[in-house]
């Protein structure tokens, strides 16, 4: 009955039960309620649920740990980090306005885009690097030689520890990242294979200048996504 | 004139000028006179200044930063770090007890490898992340759709920080490794393309129980390589 009253209700379940929480709710929910989430692929959610409820509105609040629980909670976790918005053409305006009045009062730095969009924007930044360092911690471990193993494992230090990082770290969000951005990621791969493909064969055809040059680029790229 | 009563020279010129310093040093130098260098490829170093130079020992600190200059000079910039040593079967124990003596004075971690073992082990440490992550720049910067790309850029945090920072790091040094550690950043790149092809095959046939037994693999095997 305290559901009626309710103007604004947040899943924050993983994105797999999304769809049965939202069914579940709405025999409860008053129609000018406004459900919104905090799933970090998008556009199968939106599909699923926009249907099922008008005032429905996507969306991903792009802060967090790889801790969980109360102990860990943070004041200002979501202070001037982006909260993504992916509202479609049959969603509220009014619907958008008041999960966003919530996210300006967090601080956050609010985006809006389609859940196509988003969730491409996402495999490039997210997804594929879980992919990238992951598939460089399993090449490492492929060295036959136990010795040499042994020795990179001992002068390992902050560059390989930085690039592993985020393919050392939390199993099923990596899985789900996979399974619910399946296409886009699978984009990402096939063209970050093409650069690996390409830096291979300069090295092999000792094309030094060529090399410098991918270098440069990606050096001044990167202050373009991570300005210091 | 004082070079001759010399115990030990450092040299710390980049690889390619070790050797050309090396054969000007030489008339000037006591034959008793250890030489080492700093440089972070040991087989073609230690290849060519071995036959030049009986008391040469091969070395490599593992410290360092992005800056150079001696503005940013730091205090124990080497202590619990990496220092390895490359004797190889005609380098004189004295020789390398002499750079051993200053490497405990500050206070690195010591290791003996051959000149080979040397660089394969970085090879998948160092240089390998660093054609990893400057890939996945330039394939984040392969998006066509300019939208989408904005917004990745906009939404890149600490993920992409992290697995991009080697590859949009020092360019010299990206060149230098693929230039010095050739034949052996190409087996590891080797390697790395199949993981990356068999974690592409996993998502594409949607075996999400391989993949998440993939991802606990590399969960685990981090911690052998940076324990937190």
């Amino acid at each position: 009955a305290i559901l009626k009253a309710t103007e604004l209700v947040f899943i924050c379940t993983p994105i797999a039960a999304i769809r049965s929480t939202v069914e579940q709710l709405i025999p409860h929910l008053d129609p000018a309620t406004v459900l919104t989430d905090v799933g970090s692929v998008k556009a199968p959610v939106v599909e699923a649920i926009a249907p099922l409820w008008a005032n429905f509105v996507g969306g991903h609040p792009m802060a967090g740990k790889a801790e969980s629980g109360i102990e860990v909670a943070q004041l200002n976790l979501f202070a001037h980090k982006p909260y993504v918005l992916t509202p479609i053409a049959t969603t509220p305006p009014a619907a958008v306005e008041i999960v966003e009045k919530i996210a300006r009062s967090l601080e956050s730095n609010i985006y809006h885009c389609s859940p196509h969009e988003h969730d491409r924007a996402v495999s490039w930044i997210s997804h594929l690097p879980v992919m990238v360092s992951s598939s460089l911690i399993a090449a490492c471990m492929s060295e036959t030689n136990s010795e040499v193993l042994k020795l990179a494992q001992q002068l390992a230090s902050s560059g390989f520890r930085d690039t592993s990082r985020v393919g050392g770290g939390n199993t099923e969000l990596g899985v789900m990242m996979a399974r619910y951005n399946r296409q886009e990621l699978l984009r990402s791969l096939q063209q970050y294979r093409l650069h690996i493909e390409e830096i291979t064969n300069l090295i092999e055809r000792e094309n030094w200048p060529a090399l410098e040059q991918h270098f440069q680029s990606t050096h001044s790229a990167r202050a373009k996504f991570v300005p210091d």
